[in-house]
């Protein structure tokens, strides 16, 4: 038989929200990418290990950093099953409860070894899980927190081309933004016009933008990174009443989950561009989606 | 731009299980279905409404019925949304309490009306809010619990042609027959010799061969129907410490999610009619996987 692509995200119009917003809007689905349980996550990571493996011995150990409920950790920690690798996530955040809800029972369930620590305490631990399988003979790879790499960023750059048609806009979550690197750098590569709007889930505006700078592979001037800090709802993984309401206003026009911590707050944000006109009416839009409906179904409301 | 089908799922190779188990083993992913939070509800239900409104009024007023947490309710209530329909869901168990984890939350968020009742209140409370509806001058659509309809079972017989080949087997969780009689049908359309198994997540074997019999748009005998029963764990949402570690080591091999509700007890039951001999090593075997993320998020273990 014949194998639909194991990385390849759907791409539709969302009828609904064009009609009600006045925009040509469609959803790049990145959250359905069957791979180990999907998000952008799976496109960085698979870059990023096919890089650490070319030319080199196959990874015997990947380690990596993240949250306690970090999409990418659970993707590393899935990767790292299936290929047979030793995993270490090193966790900041207090370890959850045992349960079933989110990303942690998914690399718990993936076999991954667990190290929680204080912040301050994730580069050293990093540094002394990797010399221990050194000492041992094995090879290691060090996965950056996030995916947060050259790789990941070509990673979302090769990804635009899978858009059939240049649109007006791309609009997306950005966090230390890769995704937003990546994604700008494929519209560059494609000679398109279209304008990739980033809407910062914690940081500042001017961080952020310096960062993604560094992140790309050729220059860009800073007015081009549009990189918006106006919807961060007070910060990372906070939010509030009207974003949960709003999220469920998108739910119920469109039947699409979104989250709390990044997809609500970038539909959020779009929505306020159309509105001002910044965005001006009639605009092809693309949300991508990037994932993180486990995310929402760890959260206390 | 061209979307992609928000019906269509993705179909892949599982290739570690595969070699671990013997067979030539694929996967067919109803459950990111984009439409609606996916799994085998939105094939049925769309199918069921696009009967219901052809030469017909357009329907104003769902009603229909499930357990607390059903994938079948969140469906309609995300359809009728869209749609802008008036939702009423008849709901038997206990209330959940309100969170961002399961099915609840998204057809709360759909706004559709919930009614929690005893089991032996979900007819009556029915009758009721069809006749207020109809009072009203309404068209009203009442829509069997789980979408158990002929038209449901269409949906499943036309699904089978999304198949570039004919497998040796196809094997799912099944629960009140539509699905499986729906397999069944599109096999036989297409002149396949394809062995739908069906594992039971609740009924025992007699009773549930009984029921798919009375679904077939055509005559089946009886000794067809592979409906087994001997990995149901005790019943409908009941599981064991050994389903939960089964499920892991899934996740673990192949980096997809299965719940202990549904796809963990068919995928559980094909490894044992694999290990028994009874599916000989070597058949191209396709795990039609059903959905049910949100059951597993919404489990307490």
């Amino acid at each position: 038989m014949i194998s639909t692509s194991i990385y390849a995200s759907p791409l539709y119009r969302l009828e609904k929200l064009s009609r009600r917003w006045g925009v040509d809007l469609w959803i790049k689905r990145d959250d359905l990418i069957p791979l180990w349980l999907g998000g952008n996550k799976v496109r960085k990571n698979v870059a990023i290990l096919d890089a650490a493996s070319k030319g080199g011995r196959k990874p015997e150990v990947l380690i990596t950093n993240g949250g306690a409920e970090s999409n990418h950790a659970r993707v590393v920690a899935l990767m790292g099953a299936q290929l047979g690798c030793e995993v270490h996530l090193v966790l900041h955040g207090d370890k959850p409860a045992l349960s079933t809800r989110g990303n942690s029972f998914f690399y718990r369930s993936a076999g991954a070894a667990t190290h929680y620590v204080d912040s301050e305490q994730i580069g050293p631990t990093i540094v002394r899980l990797e010399r221990a399988s050194l000492q041992d003979g094995r090879s290691v790879v060090v996965i950056p927190g996030g995916g947060h790499a050259v790789e990941g960023v070509e990673a979302y750059s090769n990804a635009v081309a899978e858009l059939p048609t240049a649109p007006d806009y791309i609009v997306h979550a950005s966090g230390t933004g890769g995704t937003q690197a990546g994604l700008l750098a494929g519209v560059e590569k494609l000679g398109w016009s279209t304008s990739v709007t980033g809407i910062s889930v914690a940081r500042a505006g001017q961080r952020g933008r310096e960062e993604i700078i560094k992140l790309l592979p050729c220059s860009f001037p800073l007015d081009k990174i549009h990189f918006r800090d106006g919807y961060r709802f007070g910060g990372y993984e906070r939010h509030s009443p009207e974003l949960v309401s709003f999220i469920q206003s998108v739910i119920r026009d469109e039947g699409i989950p979104l989250d709390l911590t990044y997809t609500g707050k970038a539909m959020f944000g779009l929505r306020d561009l159309v509105r001002s006109g910044e965005i001006p009416p009639g605009s092809m839009v693309v949300f991508w989606h990037t994932g993180g409906l486990l995310n929402l179904t760890s959260m206390n409301l």
